[in-house]
């Protein structure tokens, strides 16, 4: 049972472990389109098999108002911590299915990679675990850490169900850290770990203005359009330094340290990098801030749409009887989506003019979430990492938003490892979607290696601190 | 010849009459889509029979790169003026079907209404000059005034092809004055003849950012979002008085004398009624001016639409990579859509950002018109107006723009009368259009009085003064 040998066990299956994956991939597991709702539940049976198959435990395909969740357990390690792992097994739809070279769901080896939806987001980077275990408890009957699995098939379509069953399943969820692989690395040799993500508000703002449509020569420069007056409000929330211009909006953002700053600065992107991957020629934000900070220790509001009059070709003269925007903040340490909503609604409400009226209506929220550096888990991470591709680990912060990352640690109380195995260049949400098949095979030794060297070091830490290690509050 | 008979002759003849424009109204001649081509074409024909048939001459079905236009004339009154009619047979899409109590073609008498689309807008306010063109030549074999015709089966398209039509027949098209029923009344028994529109300019104005779409959490705060910076120049363009903030957008704008404005405070809707018919609790605009003067003789700019980003249910991450919005400038005398074009561009280049670039795309653009309230064609109208419905007319400014009128203005140097027997509610681009039949006859007897009255009141005007009467500059 040592990680050796499970790597062993692991180099002589690929072959296997490769055509299982296939099978796996082989499932149109489209969450967002109803007529796939069969395909979505017999691929959740077949995964409860295949977890029955490499030795879990109490394995449950569990219904809910969407798609089941597979769950499934291995605790038989006595007095060591619990790895729970997350994954989803429903992937997005194919379209443009006329933009792909092979059939999406006929999995098909190309070169290094196997090309298919959801074949890296996420089939492929779930699987690795599942064959990480495997491997321990073929060659020896026992795992170096408990293990608790949490595979939904909702995640594309935001987790709707996700958020109550934990609530409801805290006790069979219980565990000390999560590992979740659904990211990239930088590169094909530059593994990362994100250790902080953003948190969200997402909501629609609604201006209403007269009681139908108007013709605009009617009526034009007597009556308020909503739609301008969307765009006033709009163009009134920043300030021309890129500064949100609601008050109190900054208060609780927290000032990092110089030693943090200067971290960030050593490891992250440079701006170049960022605007070579925005494709964008010029930057644009808080000054005093490089791009990097900005877009991860600095909260921003983007407008995600803007939907309002007429939008059809050529011209149609009218003022809409009302416009809607979807905004989305994306909040950091320590503001929190409960208050920047109240803060939001009282400054729409002081500056809406009396000419129209305004609604607001919150989609969803979440806190922003940092782990802290130095977590055993992270350290186990980086150290799974090295032995699997041989390389050292980039510890970056994500400007995105991880929903599950925040409701692991609201309900259950524990830090997530990000630990990715997709490349940049892996089209994950397009046509040929691809898993490179090397970082397939060098992400199942990842996890053998994660497993053992995370059960060590939690277990050390626990001898030296009783206490959660995990905080947002206290992080770096 | 007299009117008497005329009118007699309409009044025997209502039935028939009737029955016509009911086959009139049978054709589907919906301009907009592609499969009615054929109807259109047939109707066209069938109105060029009918022209031949009340006695007009040289009537001609003459193809365009569209829809065709109709032609004929009757030019045998020596010594006397030219009046040019213009009106439409093509009709907008009859959809939704399904709101529709009689089927939209076949034209249906409920009440004291026939039912059908274009049974208002346009074909039976037309036919009223043919009714009366016949009424003179059936019971005196000539006309009081030369008469030209003109129908075009594109206006519900905006007219793409007639521009350059005139341009090339501006022999043919000569005459003196023109006259279209194609507006409303104020109500039942309310003619209302409009002497004034405002020109216009529709635009396209698109900002671009980077060069594809971005994830929101990824480049939120980093990169210039092209949709919120869409808002921001939009939201810059009004000041809080409504006041457009282009610089030197008001230099050509006239003033009005307070004779003019008495005028039409004494004649013109109150804001109360503006604001009812907009269905609109409050009034927006520049202090100083009433409703009514704000959307006729002050110029408006109005958001008619805006593209940018997700515009689906729920939520995406997006900064999209370009944003666009639809803008239309209404224009007043002595305002000048090209001037106006440059100003615009001048400003946007002035106050885009470096952080995205912006294209501006012109539309259609078209010059205000007023017409001399004394020109002896609208006294004619007016004259003609009490004759057919025994009350007097309401002399209003129109917040609109009329292409057809700014082009005879331009291209044959003409005033138009718009002298229109729809009345407020029917429900000329909606369900159940409707054209009242007592307007109908109304309209034939007041077309009647007006080729009498207009002959007359021309003749005299020319033996006053040989200039024409008609200029944009010169008005009220």
């Amino acid at each position: 049972m040592t990680p050796e040998h499970a790597v062993t066990y692991a180099r002589r299956h690929r072959h296997r472990f490769l055509a299982e994956l296939k099978d796996f991939v082989r499932f149109p597991s489209v969450s967002s389109q109803p007529k796939y709702a069969r395909d979505l539940k017999n691929c959740a049976i077949w995964l409860g098999n295949h977890l029955r198959r490499i030795g879990l435990e109490r394995v449950k395909v569990i219904p809910t108002r969407g798609h089941p969740i597979v769950y499934g357990t291995w605790l038989q390690a006595y007095n060591r911590p619990i790895l729970l792992v997350y994954g989803h097994y429903d992937v997005l739809p194919a379209d443009p299915l006329d933009q792909w070279r092979t059939p999406p769901f006929t999995p098909t080896v190309k070169g290094d990679n196997l090309y298919g939806r959801g074949a890296c987001d996420d089939k492929g980077q779930l699987f690795t675990h599942l064959k990480a275990i495997e491997s321990y408890l073929r060659t020896g009957r026992s795992l170096p850490i408990n293990v608790k699995c949490l595979f939904e098939g909702e995640e594309e379509i935001d987790s709707p169900n996700l958020m109550s069953f934990i609530a409801r399943n805290r006790n069979a969820l219980r565990a000390n850290v999560a590992v979740v692989s659904d990211s990239p690395m930088l590169g094909p040799n530059q593994p990362a770990i994100s250790y902080a993500g953003r948190g969200a508000l997402r909501l629609e703002l609604e201006v209403r203005g007269p009681g139908q449509d108007l013709h605009s020569g009617n009526f034009g420069g007597a009556i308020h359009n909503p739609l301008q007056s969307l765009c006033e409000i709009i163009g009134s929330l920043h300030d021309e330094n890129g500064h949100i211009s609601i008050p109190g909006f900054y208060d609780d953002v927290r000032d990092w340290s110089e030693n943090e700053r200067a971290f960030m600065a050593r490891t992250g992107p440079r701006d170049a990098q960022i605007l070579s991957a925005a494709h964008a020629e010029k930057g644009w934000g808080e000054d005093g801030f490089t791009l990097y900070e900005r877009l991860t220790i600095r909260p921003a509001l983007t407008v995600n749409g803007i939907v309002g009059g007429y939008q059809g070709a050529g011209v149609k003269a009218v003022i809409p009887s009302h416009a809607l925007a979807k905004l989305s903040f994306r909040l950091v340490p320590d503001q929190d989506p409960k208050r920047v909503e109240r803060l939001f609604r009282n400054h729409i409400a002081d500056i809406v003019p009396p000419t129209v009226t305004c609604a607001v209506r919150v989609l969803s929220g979440a806190k922003p979430a940092v782990l802290d550096r130095e977590h055993p888990a992270v350290r186990a991470a980086v150290f799974a990492l090295r032995k699997g591709f041989g390389s050292s680990t980039a510890l970056v912060r994500s400007g995105g938003s991880f929903p599950v990352l925040s409701m692991f640690q609201q309900l259950l109380g524990i830090p997530t490892v990000m630990m990715g195995f997709a490349l940049p260049d892996d089209p994950i949400h397009s046509p040929n979607e691809k898993f490179h098949l090397g970082n397939f095979y060098r992400g199942i030794e990842t996890s053998i290696w994660f497993l053992a060297a995370a059960a060590e070091r939690l277990k050390r830490a626990r001898q030296l601190d009783k206490q959660t290690v995990w905080s947002s509050r206290n992080g770096n």
